[in-house]
């Protein structure tokens, strides 16, 4: 059992629902200079590396700041600016990379595959092949605003292939899903505290290959997201080059202690599922659709269409839910309505069983006697 | 009486020693999407504009990351890059002010006044008349690294007189030294969470005067820190853009209820002030010197000379106090041998007189029996 609570759950892609136990890490002040905090900050990096398998070619930059921040200062340190980014977009995420680089006027190209496919690793090694301009491909692991899970090793390979550079978001995704660095090769990976790791949201981090990071010296647009900078301090001195978020750190070592007693990387891919599996199979029996072809569901969060019925009304919907002690999250599709649950966090079956509960009251409360959505 | 604790006091500039009820504000997880939270951060906002008397002219705009990020996003946002800068500079964070425009490319000078004396508000008046190429000037509002309060209402005079605009980082002193946009014009004042509020570290944010705000969309080199695009968010959405430190906001709101309680900004000044002068005259007894002559020193910090006696070395001297539950401050000037002590967060006189004991004690263990620095 989970720990008993009060507050809501949070059936959202982070912030998400934290063990108490995450919580109490933070009922402490850390001197940010001291030694004890930086073996936190040591600890925490090569904890992170390893679940990579990246220890003995990439470091761990960790970054103030939410994870957009740490990915606009992984494309901004180590992009060499002369050279073309093909972006690989199917989603809100994907375009966000594209306007990261539009803003700090680096070149780049987007391949799009829409919604609800992921983009193709033959149509990206054609664009490769095709531009010797393009430099690095950055792909979004798991693109949270539709759900789907897009194929990072057979992306990799093809990047791989053709000689060129990977840069992958993975913020909703590692901790939960595996990554090998020897295997999928990468030139940076970026996450952030508040996902599947399960800590509190104020710190991203960037797994980046230290033969770039040394090579990126001044490139950065920006002092306070340059992460050859933050390298260098790092190494030089143990410490964060400005004030860390020291209790969302002390929160985040706690988190990965749970994480590994729940059995790493691969215990949590597995309640994960379990959650997302209950949660889709629950809503279907109830004639929900779900946005994606099950190939590609991920663990992480399920898109449903919303029902046609004129009941149906979101707003109303969430309230109702939020009344029961869960609180969702609206769709990000501009294209389709829809609305999102996610399966990440201190949950597992057990709350998704009561959650299903739930929208059966709400639907109730709304007169919604059938949830299918619009043919 | 503050808080029993049996964590270790940081006399530092922040992160700093918060009370018990700040760092319970933690234990709950928040939806960053969700309406309570929304009303959380537009009640933080409405409040610190109010502590500045902005209401009617400025917004405040909240910024995940570190106070520097704050910064780096004021000047990035706000100035107009066809004008110069005439950044202030007596100390590391002036310095940083001009390093995070020369990253940005845009056009600055600096007037250096030296570690131990405030900029001169005439030679200021004097530099704007000799260049109208100067649109803005920069200055620190309590220099940290040295701990000097620099003159703000004459140097906002003297920018005023000449139609200039002025910003101002106020990290280390804006909650316990007073202003007021009525009095002191400023077009920006930054500041953050974890300085003189007392809440935890995670967040900055930038006092900006609205019109400014609203002309500066799309000028920002980084959509991380595009002040203009979190503003607009906030206004639509209630939301921040990207995800906040929601943990970190919720502490924030409680630390406030806390500076409301101990009389507001005159109240917390007192208190400071109080600790500094205890600090001081118990400093003074033993024998060690402050860096700054008395009309400079600051409520914030204040800068000791080490003594020349060949028994004293920092690192076993912050060592000894550590033991004894304090941590202090190394110095941040390259010129002189120096350390610091803080005078806020958590602490009132009876904890600087137990300091003062573990002073002796260290130095005992030491075997220094004269603090006066070399001549
Ligand atoms: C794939 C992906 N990239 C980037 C982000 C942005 O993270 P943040 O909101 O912390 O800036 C998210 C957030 O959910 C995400 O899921
Ligand atoms: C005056 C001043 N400016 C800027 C900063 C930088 O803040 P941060 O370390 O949160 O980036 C500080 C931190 O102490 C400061 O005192």
């Amino acid at each position: 059992m989970l720990d008993a609570m009060t507050d809501p759950y949070l059936l959202t892609p982070g912030p998400l629902t934290t063990s108490a136990t995450v919580k109490a890490a933070m009922r402490r002040d850390w001197g940010s200079w001291d030694s004890d905090f930086n073996a936190m900050t040591a600890e925490i990096c090569r904890r992170l590396l390893a679940h990579a398998n990246a220890r003995d070619s990439h470091a761990c930059v960790p970054l103030q700041g939410s994870g957009t921040f740490a990915v606009e200062a992984a494309l901004g340190t180590l992009i060499d600016p002369a050279r073309t980014t093909l972006v690989l977009s199917n989603g809100a995420y994907g375009k966000r990379l594209a306007a990261l680089l539009e803003r700090m006027g680096r070149p780049f190209e987007v391949l799009d595959s829409g919604d609800t496919a992921p983009p193709s690793p033959r149509a990206v090694a054609e664009r490769l092949k095709a531009n010797p301009a393009i430099g690095y491909v950055a792909v979004i692991h798991c693109e949270t605003s539709s759900g789907i899970l897009n194929p990072l090793a057979a992306i990799a390979e093809a990047v791989a292939a053709e000689g060129r550079e990977l840069i992958v978001d993975s913020m909703s995704a590692f901790g939960a899903v595996p990554v090998d660095a020897r295997r999928t090769p990468f030139l940076a990976l970026v996450s952030s505290a508040n996902k599947c790791f399960e800590g509190v949201p104020g710190f991203g981090f960037v797994i980046a290959r230290r033969d770039a990071l040394a090579a990126a010296s001044g490139r950065c647009h920006s002092l306070s997201l340059d992460l050859h900078d933050q390298w260098r301090y790092l190494e030089r001195t143990g410490q964060w080059r400005y004030t860390p978020p020291t209790h969302v750190v002390a929160a985040f070592r706690q988190a990965l202690d749970e994480h590994d007693a729940e059995g790493g990387v691969a215990g949590r891919l597995a309640r994960y599922t379990a959650n997302r599996d209950a949660l889709v199979a629950g809503m279907r029996r109830r004639g929900f659709a779900t946005l994606l072809e099950d190939r590609w569901l991920s663990p992480i969060i399920t898109t449903f269409l919303s029902p046609a019925h004129p009941g149906f009304d979101f707003p109303r919907f969430y309230a109702e839910l939020k009344a029961r002690g869960f609180i969702i999250y609206p769709g990000k599709l501009t294209e389709v309505e829809s609305f999102r649950i996610g399966s990440i966090g201190r949950l597992d079956v057990a709350v998704i069983a009561r959650l299903l509960e739930a929208v059966d009251a709400a639907l109730a409360t709304l007169g919604v006697d059938d949830c299918r959505p619009a043919a």
